[in-house]
């Protein structure tokens, strides 16, 4: 029997900022007929509420590391301002929401990430995805949003970056549903010309990605994000969508779409 | 054929600041065999960082303005901050919680206070309890864990006293269920003599109720919180409880119940 669909969407930062852009999507998401999950991220405000609190946010190769101040800032922006803002607006479009941080139906759990030569302080790496637990709350017709804030089991909130947090629910849930990830962001997707919005390569699977890289197309920025991609595909997710918001509607095809 | 009860729990600010009571309690919380629901306050710590963020607390008649801006704080610190940290340590103690402010599931929606003499600003007056859609998550075993935030269903977040948020609760639930509130605070229930933590008017009707208004035992502090029982219990409510955090215990009685 071929299993029900589950879209997994996740917005970043940008579309967050901006409150036309993100009533724009919400729209968007509301309209989508298939069940589905809502991931959001929201580090510019972080940093924003951060430094007005007088902390200062600390980036080490690229990545936020979150001491005990810097965890109690994501905790109150993402699992509070941002969060319970867009299940507020959702609501209002007559979408069921219910916002989630991983604690919330010990939706997921995660483990401090150990330290190596960074200490990256509460940065959590997901270790579970309680399927059961989310499909429970689907099935009762509420629409998960969830937050990058996991826990560890005891007592301990950690941060968790919201791409992550999106392909190990889509690869939790590919028990059930035959699971698909959409990574809304600024970009049209996977471009051939990073300077050209139009030359979106519209589909990749193993075999084009290799050639892509061969050629030098997919570069330092889209790296990690494609291999994340793959590593969805190889354990159970179906397809793995990138490009801006419009991917959401079903007249556009100007995206790109991954597949194993 | 008699109703299952339901236990709603309101803890107020005194027992968040302080981890080790809120960890005492929260483990008191866990160990209630019955079906329950938490609800918090946190008025201290908003007060706290909103003063950090420079936002000054408006207090106008003993009440909080809620302008945009403190709105924000707590939305932040309610729904984020103290919510999030108070469900993964129920989750670290074996209890399957899940944070909600009124927008999730649409558990409560509340309409924007009307301005008379005082514009409360983003202040929610509770106008409907979705007892069904809080019954799945309690039927799904899930533990819900409210904090003071209601909206008005076009969007906008609106804060509503923990207080009110219990009894209207326990109001819209006893249409499922047996419902009974505790009120968890610093003192032992209602006492005779406000030096005497011993003189605990145990039980309390509406003839004794009365009695003890004539006698000026009942004084401002306690006279609107007990005018909210009364009105809980001619509303469906069964049993209003009031005391310290030890009332959840079995083997305590000196704490004040309150029926019709």
């Amino acid at each position: 029997m071929s299993k029900e669909k589950l879209s997994i969407i996740k917005i970043g930062g940008n579309i967050i900022e901006n409150d036309t852009s993100l009533n724009t999507f919400l729209k968007l998401f509301s309209n989508l007929k298939e069940k589905k999950i809502l991931v959001h991220g929201g580090g510019k405000r972080a940093t924003n509420i951060a430094s007005r609190l007088g902390i200062t946010s600390k980036i080490l190769s690229g990545r936020r590391i979150t001491d005990a101040e810097t965890l109690e800032v994501i905790t109150m922006v993402y699992g509070g301002l941002v969060n319970k803002n867009i299940v507020a607006k959702l609501q209002a479009l007559s979408t069921n929401a219910i916002g989630l941080s991983g604690a919330d139906a010990n939706s997921i759990q995660a483990v401090k990430r150990p330290v190596k030569t960074i200490d990256y302080g509460f940065a959590g790496d997901v270790k579970k995805v309680a399927s059961n637990a989310i499909d429970a709350l689907i099935r009762a017709d509420f629409t998960p949003v969830f937050c990058g804030i996991t826990h560890d089991g005891n007592g301990q909130l950690l941060n968790t970056n919201a791409d992550t947090i999106a392909s190990e629910l889509a690869i939790g849930m590919s028990k059930i549903y035959e699971t698909s990830i959409y990574y809304c962001f600024e970009l049209n997707g996977v471009l051939r010309d990073i300077k050209d919005e139009s030359s979106v390569v519209k589909q990749i699977n193993s075999k084009a990605y290799k050639t892509l890289l061969e050629d030098g197309i997919i570069t330092d920025g889209m790296l990690p994000k494609l291999e994340n991609c793959f590593k969805a595909l190889k354990s159970g997710v179906s397809k793995v969508h990138m490009g801006n918001r419009a991917m959401l509607t079903k007249e556009n095809d100007n995206f790109t779409t991954i597949t194993l």
